[in-house]
């Protein structure tokens, strides 16, 4: 699924990338870039309806140098996005920061923006395949052992891929940073860690007895 | 901090918060918004820069009928936001949902999409009040074991506020819903849950001996 794309290339900041403050934190390799957007398939796409913003919630994933995302082909955020610009940033909450001061509370997170003009996929068999990426990502093996996709499903679902051409990420770890005076102070200061919990899945009441709870569900993590 | 607004109070649906498809996940009412904007401290917020989308992830925090966010006075997302139109979004994934067939595969989910204008507070005193109540939503009692902000913290801080006036929740819940015949496969089907989780507090290592971990950060919940 590479498409030629290197982990250790490095995208151009732009005008709208580039880090007026705090630059330590901005990142622009992909091999950054690509560990934020597999870590999390969730999601928030930008796009704009009547001159207006939308933020929308939505899965993706990343195959080489793209990210995709899916949905109802009569979806208005997957309408008012094809062929359109778009922001797609994904973010993750790695733990909320208590300083000795309240100006230096922070929170440590990963997160990546992404720009660009989304294109809708069109072609069946590349549709098809790339549905098949999602859930293989996801859980690898599964393809398989579902029913093939319908060509009416197919018809139902639109996908938009966009390049990962030019974005960046925004990384914040550690402990706080107070004014040095501060640190006499008697405050408890540290992070309290923030992480995705993967829970026990739970089989539907209809499965068919004896279906074993696949072992790809064991090795989900996110985030 | 309620400012007369009641959470059995219904937003009024506009052009864009109708859902045209699944009506049945979309909520109106104040009470299911405040709790996924409550549940939540990270949302993302869209507005727009040289007629493009951008989504930039902050954590916001709600006091009665609005929300708010902030951050420092030179960020671009700040500034591109005061006095225009932005969508902030607060999404939590609670799970992978897994069917039978690739087309019914879905996650279950709670968001809040609010629209409109965000307003800058430049009142000192109200700016410090929002602070203050920004901490306290997080780690009640924290804000006076606090040395006090100072006014040059303050002018460097920008807070934004939005009404939730317009805006709408949607919610996906429960097991898959698989096409009928496809429910006579051995096909594992079900639900991965997903939340969110809060690690034990790490101290800093420069806390003066004898600083007990503060009862509130107990008692933290996320998601």
């Amino acid at each position: 699924m590479g498409g030629g794309v290197k982990d250790n290339d490095t995208l151009k900041p732009t005008p709208r990338t580039r880090l007026k403050r705090l630059p330590k934190r901005g990142h622009f390799d992909r091999a950054t870039l690509h560990a934020i957007l597999d870590a999390m398939p969730l999601g928030h796409v930008g796009y704009i309806v009547d001159g207006r913003p939308v933020v929308t919630p939505t899965l993706q994933w990343r195959e080489g140098g793209r990210v995709y995302w899916h949905g109802s082909r009569a979806s208005r955020a997957l309408l008012a996005s094809e062929d359109a610009q778009v922001c797609l940033t994904v973010s993750i909450l790695d733990g909320l920061v208590l300083a000795r001061s309240g100006f230096h509370h922070s929170a440590n997170y990963r997160s990546a923006m992404l720009f660009g003009r989304a294109v809708r996929i069109d072609d069946p068999d590349l549709k098809l395949a790339k549905m098949r990426n999602f859930t293989e990502r996801l859980y690898p093996g599964r393809w398989d052992e579902l029913r093939p996709v319908t060509r009416k499903e197919l018809n139902a679902t639109t996908i938009l891929s966009l390049p990962i051409q030019e974005g960046s990420a925004k990384i914040r770890s550690g402990g706080p940073i107070d004014d040095e005076d501060d640190y006499a102070l008697p405050v408890w200061a540290g992070v309290v860690p923030v992480s995705t919990a993967v829970g026990r899945p739970v089989a539907d009441v209809r499965n068919l007895a004896g279906v074993p709870l696949p072992a790809y569900l064991e090795r989900l993590v996110i985030g």
